[in-house]
């Protein structure tokens, strides 16, 4: 008789993308003239730059003819997009990989979520709290949580990140063994200076953690004392992987493209004393259950990389940064208080009046259609704080912020 | 300190594809001159058809302008890719699904090797032998397939398909909890009949299994009475998962596209009794660990279900099963004893003189430079038998068997 996998079924709700998404249809099949903005989900809404969209067509032209089709790319992804990555993302900021040390993947998301299937279920993971979900949730699927409690799971360590805590984590008094780090945040929005990651991997190393630190928004970084990535600490390569993403550097939320560095040095004892190391078990992952990034897909992630993609890419990011700071001073005006939006694309605000984040979240759909995420939506420290997204168009943002400075009393 | 996932030290050497690319690039490191022909790996080699070039670049083009750009798309895939499969895979067989039945995937080798996720750990497989090394190894991944001993895990069970049982596996005697199940199979090339899936389904219905139905070469069936599709066969819905693919129908090995069906029929009891939705949690799984497959991949795979999409894929195809012929002829000719290639783009054929399969890998690699895929890396019972794909060029095709016939003694 077949048993499923319990841990499901211990699952709390709904994804929380997913409850959003039921909320808004139904405020809208109830309300079918509404013009209901989004600055919720954290989906791009402009369009692929020239220089990638160019790159694609001669990709699906390459796919065309036998001379230049390709069938099954290499495991890692091809050479063409991962020279690109260590030159332009990493030796430029003074850190050398090598090329086996990045895989090419259809999405953070995807690898955030996969790359725990590595782990032993005898772990324990620490969260910021607030958090991404899908670091908790995948981890509760696998069955290494433990319990859900009173909206906590017995087995997770949270790291609470509040205005209280200027949203930087304390090291644990637990041993956390696998430590999932975001910087910069989603969704406070807020970034971990050199210092504050430097502790970190410090704590990793004395403890045996490693640090998944998820880099998905590191090209919105506009202070350049704020690290891109966590390479730039000395010793982080033998404690930490890392995760970027096109989707939000360049437009590619529908169009998937994602990496992740796993260090060579990076290595954990097994049971039996043995040294493994942790890209040996992720190639042997990737080979087994991954095919890799469609060729045309990586074509287009590849024309980020050339002068004119760099600049375009900039255009873009410059774009929704306005966004950012026409959100963060227009709620600040109306006497919000709002954190985040200067090195990433996500507003943090305080709810208003004690309200919930819920109950804001109702609100501003109900009266002045306008979507966001609930801070409570990414665990228990983010009751009472509420995201916002940059990534809307500018006449959508304007329009947000106006509707929420007529509608919201503060 | 972290505790690393140990079963993955439990599995053997390399993953097959992975060790067949590593002694020919050898080889050609080696002999950089020699003209090397892989009939081996399964990869196709004909382009996309104009049919579906077209679609991508207008999906590209989509991708260009704000007014038809698009973000992250639905959970489960475009209703337009959706609509077209239920309507030309499925109603046209007589078929009955639901659009939430559908998931769109980047691959049926990630479904078939993630589906098991959404399994309790304490079930027993079984598979065929030899079998598609991806549904074992992903179980013995995540530690369902006890120990490996000689070739063979303890807790897997094994249903030898042989020459001797035409290549049809016998209902264990045991429990098996999930069955996997591929036809046209990989790696024989043989079919399962309507009488012989009609026994699987019922077995399955008496003891509380899932079949796990991998249908990536329907497209190659050519007889009529063969089922393309498990759920041709009453009661199918309520005990089998199918699996398909683009890859080998439309060339998407480097382009990559697949679907999964999960029927809402299919449920499982928990260990509290409660009737849980097989659809329902894989459905939580894809929205927890995926984000969709690219909008322009999906929209180049919805063209295959246009007239033109239809011709264009199915000249494709036969141009592929002549090659099928050439090699099953051309061997036969030879002497040699060969299997499927008929409804199926998979020779397999009997090593002659009582070669291990290795043996004859090395021989035609080293004296023909033909690649195959030695039977023995598909399971125990895989050992003596080759297997050669019908996927390369005419010409190359052509040429490889001229070697073979040349080459080797039988």
């Amino acid at each position: 008789m077949l048993k499923i996998n319990e841990n499901y079924l211990k699952l709390p709700g709904n994804y929380l993308f997913a409850e959003i998404k039921t909320r808004v249809n139904d405020y809208k099949e109830k309300n079918p003239d509404a013009d209901v903005i989004s600055l919720g989900i954290g989906d791009v809404t402009q369009p692929l730059n020239d220089e990638i969209v160019n790159a694609l067509h001669s990709a699906v032209d390459d796919m065309s003819v036998p001379e230049s089709f390709k069938g099954y790319g290499p495991d890692h992804g091809y050479s063409f997009l991962i020279d690109a990555i260590l030159e332009n993302e990493y030796a430029s900021r003074g850190v050398k990989l090598g090329s086996n040390e990045i895989f090419i993947s259809d999405g953070a998301k995807c690898d955030t979520g996969n790359f725990q299937e590595i782990f032993g279920l005898d772990n324990t993971i620490a969260v910021t709290d607030p958090v991404y979900p899908v670091y908790v949730d995948t981890n509760a699927m696998a069955g290494r949580t433990g319990e859900f409690i009173n909206g906590k799971w017995s087995n997770v360590i949270y790291m609470p990140c509040t205005a209280e805590n200027n949203f930087t984590p304390a090291l644990p008094k637990e041993t956390a063994d696998i430590i999932y780090l975001c910087s910069p945040n989603n969704p406070t929005g807020t970034t971990l200076s050199k210092t504050e990651l430097k502790k970190w991997v410090d704590y990793a190393r004395e403890n045996g953690s490693v640090i998944m630190f998820d880099a998905a928004y590191s090209a919105y970084i506009t202070d350049d004392e704020v690290p891109r990535s966590i390479y730039e600490i000395d010793g982080a390569k033998e404690v930490a992987v890392e995760f970027r993403s096109y989707s939000k550097k360049a437009g590619f939320t529908g169009t998937r493209c994602a990496y992740t560095v796993v260090p060579n040095a990076l290595t954990v004892k097994s049971e039996s004393g043995e040294e493994v190391s942790l890209n040996n078990l992720w190639a042997r992952r990737v080979s087994t259950k991954f095919n890799g990034v469609s060729y045309i897909i990586q074509k287009g992630a590849a024309a980020v990389y050339t002068d004119e993609g760099k600049k375009q890419t900039a255009i873009t990011i410059a774009y929704y940064m306005e966004n950012a700071r026409i959100i963060r001073e227009g709620l600040q005006e109306l006497g919000l208080k709002t954190f985040g939006g200067v090195n990433a694309p996500y507003i943090w605000l305080k709810t208003p009046n004690g309200m919930t984040s819920w109950e804001l979240f109702d609100k501003l759909l109900n009266e002045v259609n306008v979507v966001g995420t609930p801070g409570s939506g990414f665990g228990p420290s983010g009751e009472g704080y509420f995201r916002l997204t940059a990534f809307g168009s500018r006449v959508n943002t304007i329009e947000a912020v106006k509707r929420i400075k007529e509608g919201l009393e503060v």
